[in-house]
């Protein structure tokens, strides 16, 4: 008897095992999957109704008028007060009126796409149901099996630049790790030439004061062969915006706000709330004050230069409340996703949610958490992850092997978006008809025409049976995506770029570094 | 600056990795999650149209009609032919018309309860968004990393029958691992015996030969305290159809569907359709023949007692075409299951998918691949998802640390259907205007008052910071969990049970022993 829950002598599993020699008269799949530009096909999960979350975005606008929110940056102070904001400058108080973020929510684009190399095909669309991972940003430490837990240097952001080039369901590129051996000063030229050198997707420039991000404009301006004019037209860059929850914008977050908008480059606007910690310990208090939070951002972008491209961000979790230690993919954090993702939808922006770990190593947690908090973000909506791939211990660290393992889940994801073929011939009936009772598929006319793409290949996954994995050694999976990385980084190979207009981006960096660098606001 | 994306010395997470000291604040968490009866409220994703849908329902009619189905057990012919089927005794092939199947449809129950112990509030209701988790099944090896990989024994199923008890998100008891020290001839009687006294959760009894499934059923009714009349008005007992896909039904498994479609308990009628192996490799091929034999099964079920409690299952992945064994947790898997579910709703019935994933070790694939399955089944509207924790090497195999671990996720996935509190105290505007600027909520009273059972606390995780992990031995997850499952085994509690009922039962069992057993029927 064939069954899911009887003994091995009689199971499909085994009868199916006996049938092998298969692999040698494969092909090299050459399966259609678009991980490139991919499209969420999952139904969305929209726990609040459409009362709460008007009353939500109601009560954030009082919250903006009535309570106000503190920017440190007198610049940024004067251009709420030039759009009509009410502003304390003896407290750095704003207080925004609700016709001030309605008009800007009116002018804020509802898409636009994120353009990578000309020439490409790593071009993001933004908007609608468009998905776009990006791997595990921010952290300061970098880890792996073979070199261990270390701060993070510019040979791993080198590195971490080429394995996110590497694999085509990384939509982008992040400030993956922070390469710490490299002055503040000349981080940006550093970690743009590797950016604009071993990758052709969209690059990530901090918003560390305007000196950095004006010549990290034009060195991306150069790289990509474009006019002044040309590089405003379209959106070339991101960075992301965190507000100082609760309630506050400093210095460089607002003059990142400030400058991107100003030439229409994409902000992340990105308050981090969590529950319990810097954001009330409900989940209808933390999606309150994080929207508030983007909303002042997202206003000031508008104030600033009405249409620039903004991205609503939230990445809201919740503490845990024996330490105070952020944690990611709870049930809470999931929740949060939902509501977050109604509000965007409300206010009509695309919009950016995180994955994201507590666990101190890369092991089964590290997973799980990943996992349900990447659910989560794609089941909400959300136009762009980040942090999907590498990221660890609520972000101090990115672990190459994450790195690789996580790629399975949003390859799946992106897989689920492949139309499914429907028509007389892939219904079957035929292929049934011409199967004996208790007999198979595997030599039918049907099976051997599709057999070589008709299914996922994974990049991890082993699945041999137990035997064959001992006698391959017993190598765990997280002893397999090491051996993936680094044969990824001895195998790598550079993009097709305009190798002149990058030598002139590197050039024009080196002249700014000779010069004396950039000294990074804080 | 709070951010997601910069240095260590500056982040939101570091600054709240500082506020510490709580834990002797915090009380015993009296968290009012409902683990027991659980309800899906997630949105369910339906890629096939509405048409293509019914196409593959009309295509199944005609498979049964035209092509048929062979049926081993005379007397399961017989069934048939008494309801007008077109019967070869000589091929043993049986042609079902499509008005046979749609009256069976139409006198299947939509929803149902399955009992536990009475007064033990484990009633399981079937139908609608409610969910069922049941831990891996049919195992023929149990293993842990202390005692490693072995063929499953009785002290396994036992044990595992008290883990299976031991948490709230398990539903019901499921034929853990196959008991191999224990002869065929009285195996029933002992994993019966460990169900009917280490658990109040409904029991599972192998459809493996009338004599068998009676003296089930017996020692069921009499653990219970029931009359013969109470046992049959009510559901109490389990079971697992597989057909032996393509289009066959072997003996055992007609001779359960008849015996529990006449005492009225339910038959989970599962075929375990492989693309490309048993079942044809495209999914709309794998969803006809699926579909076609789970018609057949639950109609057989309805010819012998109409209004039989009925589980429309289905448990379909695909074969890795390169050595033909089954995986899980693939796209395919996934898209196979969204159909599953849009026909179990376009007959009306309560449905059975499966976890599952054929990693050979419990490590970071074992749980992408379980989660993956798991969530796909979730998101296609399974009332029942077997398999969900444990399971291992496609089903060779039960972990007990992976019993643990996945855990989590069934938990987290039990939460999310607990509604989110919404008025104005929890919107909490006055929360917000009572922080400043730049502070944080921590002691702020909307905190207080809920810190101790706002958020999921979780079973397996551990959210300390990477020195305190280092500090207490580097416990990596998987180590934890045997720390859990030993812990839980050794403070185990039995739950309260009629034990007189329960002591007829055995005694009864121990008779029909003592008389020599009863063959399984194969």
């Amino acid at each position: 008897m064939a069954s899911d829950t009887s003994e091995p002598a009689t199971t499909t599993v085994s009868r199916s095992r006996r049938r092998r020699g298969r692999s040698d008269q494969t092909h090299k799949p050459q399966r259609a999957s678009n991980y490139r530009q991919i499209t969420n096909s999952l139904a969305l999960t929209e726990p609040f109704s459409d009362d709460q979350v008007a009353a939500i975005h109601q009560q954030a606008l009082r919250v903006l008028q009535e309570l106000g929110i503190r920017v440190l940056l007198p610049e940024g102070r004067a251009f709420f007060k030039s759009a009509g904001a009410r502003v304390d400058e003896e407290t750095q108080m704003v207080y925004i009126g609700a016709d001030i973020v309605e008009a800007a929510l009116a002018s804020a684009p509802k898409s636009f796409t994120l353009r990578g190399a000309p020439g490409a095909d790593r071009d993001l669309p933004f908007g609608g149901r468009s998905l776009v991972f990006g791997p595990g940003a921010g952290c300061p430490n970098a880890s792996d099996l073979d070199r261990g837990r270390r701060p993070g240097t510019l040979r791993d952001f080198v590195e971490l630049t080429k394995l996110t080039q590497s694999f085509d369901v990384m939509g982008l590129n992040v400030p993956i790790v922070e390469p710490q051996d490299v002055p503040l000063k000349n981080r940006h030229y550093a970690t743009l030439r590797a950016q604009l050198q071993l990758s052709d997707k969209p690059p990530f420039i901090f918003a560390r004061g305007r000196e950095q991000v004006e010549q990290g404009f034009e060195a991306i301006r150069l790289a990509r062969g474009l006019s002044q004019q040309d590089f405003e037209a379209e959106v070339w860059a991101t960075t992301v915006i965190n507000s100082n929850s609760p309630r506050q914008l400093d210095i460089p977050m607002t003059q990142g706000i400030i400058d991107y908008a100003r030439y229409k480059q994409i902000i992340i606007m990105t308050p981090f709330c969590l529950s319990g910690a810097m954001a009330p310990i409900t989940i209808p208090g933390a999606l309150l004050l994080s929207h508030a939070e983007a909303l002042a951002g997202i206003t000031l972008a508008q104030i600033v230069r009405a249409g620039a491209p903004v991205v609503y961000g939230a990445f809201s979790s919740n503490v845990h409340m024996k330490s105070g230690a952020p944690v990611f993919g709870t049930p809470e954090h999931i929740k949060t996703n939902f509501g977050a993702g109604q509000l965007a939808r409300l206010v009509g922006l695309p919009w950016r949610s995180g994955g994201g770990t507590a666990a101190p190593w890369p092991d089964v947690q590290a997973d799980y958490e990943t996992q349900m908090s990447v659910w989560g973000s794609v089941l909400a909506g959300a136009n762009l992850i980040y942090h999907a791939a590498g990221w660890l211990e609520g972000g101090l660290t990115l672990s190459y092997e994450k790195f690789i393992t996580d790629l399975e889940l949003l390859q799946t994801l992106a897989e689920l978006a492949n139309p499914i073929a429907f028509d007389e011939d892939e219904l079957g009936f035929a292929a049934i008809a011409g199967v004996q009772p208790g007999g198979h598929f595997f030599s039918a006319e049907h099976t051997m025409q599709r057999f070589a793409t008709q299914f996922y290949e994974p990049t991890v996954s082993d699945w041999s049976n137990y035997g064959q994995w001992q006698d391959k050694g017993s190598i765990k999976t997280t002893q397999r995506a090491r051996n993936i990385w680094q044969d990824r980084l001895a195998n790598f190979q550079a993009p097709r770029l305009d190798n002149t207009a990058v030598g002139q981006a590197l050039d024009y960096m080196q002249a700014c570094e000779d010069a004396g660098g950039a000294e990074a606001v804080s």
